[in-house]
């Protein structure tokens, strides 16, 4: 049987622990190529790089491994993966990761990690973000491999409906065991912003964007309980904005 | 009555003609600040400044109005808008663009024009992102300014649903009169991306992002017929990127 072909970007940049840890994992289920961020990219959302050029150059830092490292973002990534690195070769599967931080909830609109897997998933290929919620660069990600491989088994097998990617998050490494895996919705929570105010050596005010996640849902169905109660969260997403139920009110109360 | 309070930002930068419009418009509703980018942010989707500081600095270029420029994100600024400019005040209406460019379909992940709206509706402010299908700098907004108002004032009227953004896109100026507005779904299409290869001066290679717009939509009561068709489109959006329909076929489909 053909090995599967599995393409693996994500957002905190080639050289990041969780990739090494993702790429490991993918190499027990296929052929492995590597396009990722050549720096960290956190936090840009679903930006592309339209109003200037992007680098890709080859590296050998995964063993076995086709890779390049890229200077933009991971949506770029995804995007010169498709076009110009494997060109007539159809990935089988999309993975992204794994996140050094949590992109549970309101998180996945910010996430570098999930824009790659989407990106994907508009090319119409089978899709997965996976995050880690620690943020720490050294990371344990050991407790998380036997569930990276059983979901993107499971994808390779069972493939996911059309124009659905999926965000998996991980709990921490805890003392507890991980009780298994929930099918579950996006939370409704938010990011609480503040801005640290400094001013740089030559007078000139600053800002540093800072904040809380602030959980609203008092659900047991969401992403943010079941991370709470030590389960992996897989959440299918899908890239059509639209508040389909909200057409039919607004045709009603607008007068248009 | 006291004057409703109107936040203004786009991506294009906040010296380009289309906020410029929107503030005019604006200004006969209520009373406006603006917090805008310093430079152009198109195709930075729902980016975030995490990894780095952001400036933000008061300008006098909109005549009687309240304005900051800011050197990062769209969503930076309805943050920084939010939780540094207006502290205590609540925008009544959170308004971005009038974005050089179309923001309808896929487009949406991408813009930057979006995202600052997005950030409006997840703070619970209505919010509306203003888009002309014109790329051009100085393209012609003539045609959008009776709509905006008569869309902006029945929102500030209305008010929305809760989580719900408006995804609004003009035709660009044509010939014919624009036939009215449409209250649809985002259409399904892609962009088709090709790279353009090319060398620097020391022999390096790089390359430019570039491609086509698909439409695979056939129906007609998406946001790309109504601009074809020369309606006003009107796609309310949420940011709950939930597949819920997804989630009872994987709890069947999935052995977990």
């Amino acid at each position: 049987m053909k090995k599967p072909l599995i393409l693996v970007s994500n957002d905190d940049g080639i050289t990041s622990k969780g990739i090494r840890t993702l790429v490991e994992v993918m190499k027990e289920l296929g052929e492995v190529v590597v396009v990722a961020p050549d720096s960290p990219q956190s936090g840009m959302g679903h930006a592309i790089t339209i109003g200037n050029t992007l680098r890709l150059e080859e590296t050998d830092i995964f063993e076995g491994v086709t890779a390049y490292e890229c200077s933009g973002t991971p949506a770029d990534c995804v995007k010169l993966a498709k076009h110009f690195v494997l060109k007539d070769r159809r990935p089988d599967l999309v993975v992204s990761g794994i996140n050094h931080g949590s992109n549970t909830a309101i998180s996945i609109l910010y996430s570098g990690t999930m824009s790659a897997a989407i990106e994907g998933a508009i090319e119409g290929m089978p899709a997965i973000g996976f995050s880690l919620c620690d943020y720490a660069s050294d990371a344990d990600f050991s407790h998380t491999r036997e569930y990276i491989k059983k979901i993107a088994q499971t994808v390779l097998e069972k493939g996911l409906t059309k124009g659905v990617a999926l965000n998996v998050n991980f709990p921490p490494k805890r003392n507890e065991n991980i009780k298994g895996i929930k099918i579950c919705r996006q939370a409704r929570a938010k990011w609480q912003e503040e801005f640290d105010q400094r001013y740089d050596p030559n007078g000139r005010r600053y800002f540093w964007l800072a904040g809380n996640f602030v959980n609203f849902d008092k659900g047991e169905d969401n992403d943010e309980w079941s991370i709470a109660n030590n389960y992996v969260s897989v959440v299918p997403c899908i890239f059509d904005l639209t508040a389909h139920h909200a057409i039919s009110l607004m045709n009603d109360e607008w007068e248009i």
